[in-house]
C-alpha cells in the first residue's frame, strides 16, 4: 500500500529533457515521477524554443536560470552545479533518443529514456556498453509494465500457478492510423517517415510495448527465431501499418503479436493471453484493474487489482484501495517509484534486487524490431534470433 | 421470420447414416432437421449395431424395417421403394466421410455430410467431381454458419460497410485437449490418430469452421498463400494442437488462424474480427446473437439478432423475436431448411439462388489442412495456393 | 444429456388451442414440444379463422379433420375418439386464458398454458380447485424457467453455497414501450386494454417471470408483503408501464422487482442477482448459458452451462455439450420434457418428485401482480400478503 | 486536454488536516491537489500525535513549523502569517467534519471537506449559512463526480440526448461489510456506532455518492417525496447495511437507489443508468472511461474518454488520450482543478460559472440520509421532501 510517502530519504533532483508545452507524454513523466515526493523536478530544456521552454518551466516552478535552451547546455552547465541533477527524463522525438541518453549518461547522469530507445541494435548495443561503463541507472519508458496486474502476473507465473507456458499470444492493435493521418499532421508525420521514426512504424509504437510485457512476466523465456508478415496498407505509407509476428521460444513455447494501427474501430486493442499447461491469463490494458485467469476445468475467474487475494508483489502498489480503479499514470508512478529506489540504491553501492525496464530490454525491443523488419523484408521468412 | 411452417411443398424424404444412441451431433442433426416438417426421418443406419439401431430408430418414429444394419443396405433397399429415402445425412466417425458420401451420391441421394469431407484434396475433388456428375445437393456441415449474425456480416461487408476488407482475424481455441484427454477415451482416441483423423487434429476439427466462415462472409476473396507453426504440445500426440496459420489473399488483405486444443481454461473460443478500411465487426460464437460493429472514430456498437436495423436476410431467420436467445440449434436450423430448399429446388430444375457450405466448401477445407500441414512440415514456409 | 430419445414410453397426444399462423409463441411450444418424440401433434383449433386454421393445421401434419374452427368443439370431438387427444396447450390472447383452461381440464385433458393464467386471485384459485378436482397436470408456462442455470442456481441455494438469502434483486426492463407502440398496432393494443389485458401491463407482461424465477430457485422464501410505485409514462396508457416493486420475505430477506416496458435502449433486460450471506449468483437471461457466482473475499467465477463443475441436476438437461450456446428454445424444450414426465406419471399414478410451474405457480403470479397494483392504486402503500 | 500547467497564476497556498500517515484518504487528497502545481501544500495538522504529524509533514516538503498538533493552533498560526494558508481540505473521521469545517470557514479558509459533511440537516443548514456569511468557497468531497464520463451524461442529459428524464436506477452496493469487520477493527469500528457515524451506515457512506451523481447530472430535477426500507444484516450492527430508496421527482420521474455493504462478492457496485423517453446511459465507476448510450430502436454504443464524438466539456478534462485508462485519481484531480479556479475567481470577486459539489450538495445529501432513515424508522412510510 502506498500513501505517498516518498520512499527514498533524499528526493532525486531531477530534470527534463523535451516534454513541454503541449506534450502529453510529459506530462504523464511528471506527473509519475513527482506525485510522491521521491524527485524533485529541479532544471529542465523542455523546448527547442528556449523562450517558451522558460516560461514552461517556470509554471512547474522550476528556477528560470535552470531552463536550459537545449540538452548539451543543460548536462554541461548542471554539471558545475553541487545541487546539479542527478537524473533526468528524455521525452524528446525518437530519432534524438540514442543520441541524448549517451550524452546524459556520459554526463553523469541516470537516464529515463521514452522509447524506443534507438534504431538499430549498433546503437542499442552501444547505450547498454555506456550504461555498465557509467555504473548509471537506464529505465527505458514502458509505461504499462507498472500496472499492478502485470506483477500479478509474472508472480503467478512464476509461481507456477500455469503450469509450462505454451503459448503468448499478445495484440496491440489499434485504429487511429487507418487513413494517412499523417497527411497534414506535422506531430504525426515524423512516425511514418523512416529517416525519423526508424525501420518501423506499427511495431516500433505499439509492438514493443508487448516485447516488453513479455519479458517483463516471463523473464526466463527466450525467443530462438521469429518470422513477421508486415503491410502497409494506407495508400503512401513507406513504413508498415500492420504486421504479424510468429515467435519460437526456447522453451518450446510459440508467440504470436499483431502489431497495428489500421484496426479500425478499435480505440486502443492493447491485450495479451498467456496460456499454461494447465490454465491461463488474460490482460487488456483498458481495464487494466483485472486479470482473468481461467484454469482449465474450472470456471473462469477475474481477479481484481488491491484485493486481498493477490500475491503481495502486487499488492504492494496498491495506491487507493480495491474496487476503485487505477489507470495509466499509477502505472508509470510504480515505475518512477522503482527508478527512484533503483538510483538511491546505485548511489549507495546496493544492489538493485527488483526488476525493471532496463537498458537491456530497450536492446531487446530494438533487436525485435530489426529482425521482424529483416524477416518483413525477406519474404517473412523465419529469421533466427541468437540473444543479444 | 420464421414460425415453422414447412419452406417446401412436400417434405424431403430423409434418412440418416449413423448419428444413433449417444451421439450429440446426430441429435443436432434431427433437431435441426426435423423441427421444421421440411423433413421426414423415414430411414436409417443409425449404428454398427444392427440392433441398437434398429431400437434407436423405432424410438425416433422410423418404421423397424427401414432401420438398416449398414449404409450399404439401406441405400440399395431404399431405391427399390418407390418412397425411399431422397436425402441422407451422415454423420459417422471421419475416416468413413468419404465413402459413404460418394456411395450415397451414386445412389442418388443428396447428401448432408459431417465434417471434415475426407482427409485429401484428391478425395475431395472426387467428390465435387461426384457431385457435378450426379447433379445432386451437398452441404458440409460449418454448423456455425447458420447464425444470423454470420448472415448480417456477410450482407454488411457485401453493402461496403466495413470498407475494402483488410485483415482476417480469426481463432478457434479451447482447452478441452490440454493434457492426453485421449488415453483411455476411445471416443477420443482416433481424433488423434492420423490414420482416423487425417494429416491434422486441431486445424480439422476446429480451424476449417473459421476457414467457412470467413469464405461465407466474404466469398470473394481468395487465399494466395499461406504459412504454419504447428505444435504438439502434450507429449505422445502425433497430431498438432496447435496451430497459427498467416495467409494472405488476393486482394492485398492478411489472414490470420489460430486453431487449438491447448488452449488452457477457454471453453470455446471461437471468434473474429474482420478489419476493413473504415470499419471492423466481431463476432464470439459463445454469444452468437450479437455483432460488434465498430467504425473508426465513431463509438462502437453491439448489433443484436431480429432488431430492425439489421438487414433483411439476416432478419429472415429470426425463429423467436430480438432479446431472446437463439443458439446453435437455430444456426443449423436455418442450415437445414436452406438444404431443403435446395434439394426442392433441384428436383424442379430451379437454379439455387442462396448460398450454403457446399461440397466446394468441403474441398477448399481439406485443401486449407493440408496446404497448412505442408507447410508446417516442411518448417513452417510459404506455401503457394491457387484456387483449387 | 439429452440425445433427442423420447423420455415416455408412449407420445403424448398433444393438440393445440390457438398458435396458428404468424404465431411465435405458436412456434416455440411446437418446437419445444415436438422436438424430443414425447408429444404427437394430433389435433388443434389453431385459429378463429377455420379455413386458415385447417390449412395451418395440414402444414403441420395434423389430420384436417381434427383441425378444429374452436376449442369447444375440439374437446367435445376429441374427447369422443380412443385416439383423442389427452394434453392441449393453451395460446390463445390472455383474456381467453381462464375459460379455456378450465374448459379442457374439465373435458379431462392435461394444460400447458399461456402466462398470465387469468387475472383474478379468484379465478386462479378456481383453476387450482379445478386442477385438484380433476387430477389433472397444468403447466404455466414461465419459459425461463427451464434455463439450465436457473437450476443451477436453485441447487446452488438449496445446498447453501449462498448461505442463507438477504436480498432478491430482479428486473425485466426492457424498452420497447417507449413509445405508443399500441397506437395502430392491434397485436400491441389489446395488452394496454385493462379489459383485455387485465389489471396491469408490464408487471403481468415481464414482472410475473421473475416471481416465478424467485419461487423455482427460493421455493421456501415467502413473500410477507409489498409495496409498488407504478407509473405510465406514455400518455394515453392507462395501465402501468414501469414498476418498482418491494418485497418482504418471512424469513428476514428483501427482494426488489424493477418490471418496465419505457427502460429505452435496453432490449431485453431480465437479469437478476441473488444475495446471501457469503456469495451472491447473477444471470440474465440474453446470456442464458452463464451463471455469475461470487464469493465474498474470492475472484468473482462465471459458471458455463455443461461444464463438469455444475451440479447434474442442471447437467441432466444438457443438449449439445459445454460452449456451444443453448437459447430459449432449449429452455422450453426442457419443460414440455417434464410436461411429458408429469403426464407420464400422472395417469400411472405416480408421485411427481420433482419442480415445474405449477398451477399455483399461476397462482402466485396472479396475485402479486394484485398485490401490486393494490399498492400502486393505493399511493404506494405496503401491503400484506398471506399466502394463497 | 490537461497539460499539467496550473490553471491559475498564483498557486492556492494549501493545508490539512487529517490525512495523515497510513490515510488513504489523505494520499489522494494530496495526489489530486498536488499535480498540477495549482495547490502549494504549505501547512498541516495532519495527525492527533503531534510529533507524528511533523514527521508526516517533513516528508511531504513542509516546514515543521507549520506541521501543528491540532487544527485550532493551525487556523491561529496560519492567520498570523502574510503567506498564512488559503484553503484547507479537512480528511478526519465524520463526526469532526461539521465543527472543524465551521471553525476553517470562520477563520477565512476555503474548505474541501470530506463527506459525509454532517450528521443533521441543522448542522449541513448551518454550515450552508456560514460560507454564505463567510463568502468562501466549500467543496464537498463527492469524488466520481470529478470523471470525465460524468460531465459527458451531464451535458447529454442536459442536451436533451435522452429526451425527458423518466426512471433513474443507481446502485452503490459493495460486500465489503456482509459480516462484521467492525468487530476488533477499531478503523472500521466508528463506522457502525451511530453516535460517531451518525444515522446511517451504508446510505451515508455509499447512498449519498449516488445522490450527489444524480444531481450533478441532473440539477433540474428535486425529489418530491421518497420511501426506504432499511436492513440491518449483520447480527448485532446497529446502523443499516442495507437500504432500497424509491424516489418520486418533481418531474414525474421515479428514482430507486440501492445502498449496501452486504452484497456479498461485489468489489464495489457503484452503477447507474438514467432513462430517458428516447434514450439511456450507463456508467459503471470500476469503469470510468466508458458510458452505454443506448437509444431505442438503435444498437447500444460504448462512449470513451478522450474520443472526438465526446463533448467538449468532457473532453477538456482529458489528461492522457482516449484509450489509455484514467481513474479515480484524475476524477479527483479534475475537483481539485475546480476548487482551485474557484478560489481564484472567488477572491478576485469574479463569478464561478461551472459547477462543483458545494456545501448545498452537501446540504442535500445529509438531508437525503435523514429523510431515509425516517422513512425506514417508520415502517418505510413514504416521507416528504421539500426542498432544503
Amino acid at each position: 500500500m502506498i500513501y505517498g510517502e516518498k520512499n527514498i530519504e533524499n528526493p532525486i533532483r531531477w530534470g527534463m529533457v523535451g516534454g513541454g508545452i503541449g506534450s502529453q507524454i510529459g506530462y504523464i513523466h511528471r506527473s509519475a515521477a513527482l506525485r510522491d515526493f521521491n524527485f524533485d523536478l529541479v532544471a529542465g530544456a523542455f523546448d527547442i524554443d528556449p523562450e517558451r521552454g522558460k516560461a514552461f518551466g517556470k509554471n512547474l516552478h522550476v528556477d528560470p536560470e535552470r531552463c536550459y535552451p537545449d540538452y548539451q547546455t543543460m548536462f554541461a552547465e548542471e554539471a558545475k552545479r553541487e545541487d546539479g541533477v542527478q537524473a533526468v527524463s528524455i521525452a524528446t522525438p525518437n530519432f534524438t533518443h540514442y543520441t541524448i541518453a549517451k550524452a546524459a549518461l556520459e554526463a553523469g547522469l541516470h537516464v529515463y529514456l521514452e522509447k524506443p530507445m534507438c534504431f538499430t541494435t549498433e546503437e542499442a548495443l552501444d547505450l547498454e556498453e555506456t550504461v555498465k561503463k557509467t555504473g548509471k541507472i537506464m529505465f527505458v519508458s514502458y509505461g504499462y509494465a507498472g500496472h499492478q496486474m502485470i506483477e500479478q502476473a509474472r508472480e503467478m507465473i512464476a509461481n507456477g500457478d500455469l503450469g509450462k507456458i505454451r503459448i503468448v499470444n499478445m495484440q496491440f492493435a489499434h485504429g487511429g492510423n487507418n487513413v494517412a493521418v499523417e497527411k497534414g499532421a506535422a506531430s504525426q508525420a515524423w512516425r511514418v517517415d523512416p529517416k525519423k521514426a526508424g525501420p518501423a512504424f506499427s511495431m516500433g509504437d505499439v509492438g514493443t510495448h508487448l516485447v516488453y510485457l513479455a519479458e517483463a512476466m516471463m523473464p526466463d523465456m527466450k525467443i530462438k527465431r521469429l518470422m513477421c508478415s508486415k503491410q502497409s496498407f494506407v495508400e503512401g505509407r513507406q513504413l508498415e501499418d500492420n504486421a504479424m509476428t510468429i515467435m519460437e521460444y526456447d522453451n518450446g513455447a510459440v508467440g504470436y503479436i499483431w502489431s497495428s494501427g489500421v484496426n479500425a474501430g478499435e480505440l486502443f486493442g492493447e491485450r495479451f493471453r498467456i496460456v499454461g499447461e494447465k490454465a491461463s491469463i488474460a490482460w487488456d490494458a483498458e481495464h487494466p484493474n483485472f486479470l482473468s485467469y481461467e484454469v482449465q476445468g474450472e470456471a473462469p475467474r477475474v481477479l481484481a487489482r488491491g484485493t486481498g487475494y493477490i500475491y503481495d508483489g502486487a499488492k504492494a502498489d496498491d495506491r487507493i484501495g480495491a474496487g476503485h480503479p487505477e489507470g495509466l499514470f499509477e502505472s508509470w508512478s510504480n515505475l518512477y517509484t522503482k527508478f527512484a529506489k533503483a538510483i538511491d540504491k546505485c548511489e549507495k553501492g546496493e544492489e538493485i534486487d527488483f526488476w525493471y525496464p532496463d537498458v537491456h530490454a530497450g536492446v531487446l525491443g530494438v533487436k525485435w524490431v530489426e529482425k521482424c523488419v529483416e524477416s518483413g523484408n525477406n519474404d517473412s521468412a523465419w529469421v533466427s534470433y541468437e540473444e543479444a
